[in-house]
């Protein structure tokens, strides 16, 4: 059976700036990313979402708008890796003063892209602020370590 | 390991016209729904929704729209059953003179609903034409065949 894993990433925007953490280098991937993680059964992706937003960040989300789905396939594990986006402006809360994944820093969203990040993210980033929604398709070769097609598909 | 099982649907429409399929009582279900099925891996959930509308209408469709997620979370059973749902007005080719699902049949959008359907496909009928997306997450008690808990989430 096809190992199917879920998360979601959830942006969070006040005005102009948008909610990041900087990962470190001991988490693995480190740079900068927007709060996220796996979706635990049975929550709902949105609640999952949510989740997330709170243990990482400390904020209390809510009017989440879906953004698109980020996956890739693995045919040589079998497995499908899957991240459902969201965005929200919408929030309640103070900013952990110790938080778990990484320092949170509000960042200009024009300028976010300008940090050091991972470049599936830097990819992603973009489709956050754009109408509409997404669906990228990576097919990942796990033998050759390559992404041997990628999709957009923009609705 | 929870099993998760992904479908997708999605409904063509041709002017004030959506196109359904009159499932028959032997196929279990039956009633008017929407073309779709199983997302076979490793093809993307839009490759899967296209694929099943050319199987199950012979319809080539392009262009296609998320609309939104209909998932329901069996813990009885450790089991996530996901239906992912497009819509679309861009399509080529025939229509099938033997359909495998039921017969197709073009319908009035707003007079679709009187037709004889299954609840849940009724309940997300209308969902498709409203604007953005919507996340539907129903937990299902498989001991009292009922659902528990239904929550939609509009974005």
């Amino acid at each position: 059976m096809t190992k199917i894993s879920m998360y979601t990433m959830c942006l969070v925007v006040d005005g102009e700036n948008v909610l990041l953490i900087n990962r470190p280098s001991e988490k693995g991937f480190p740079g900068y990313i927007g709060p996220g993680g796996k979706v635990d059964f049975p929550e709902s992706l949105t609640e999952g979402a949510i989740r997330e937003v709170r243990e990482e960040t400390g904020l209390e989300v809510s009017d989440l708008v879906y953004k698109g789905l980020d996956e890739y396939v693995d045919e040589i594990n079998d497995e499908r890796y899957m991240v459902f986006n969201y965005i929200t402006n919408t929030f309640k809360g103070d900013l952990l003063k110790a938080p778990p994944e990484g320092e949170l820093k509000w960042v200009t969203i024009t300028e976010a892209l300008k940090l050091p990040m991972q470049n599936w993210f830097k990819e992603r980033f973009p489709l956050f602020f754009e109408a509409g929604t997404f669906e990228k398709h990576v097919v990942w070769d796990d033998k050759e370590k390559q992404a041997v097609k990628e999709v957009i598909t923009k609705h």
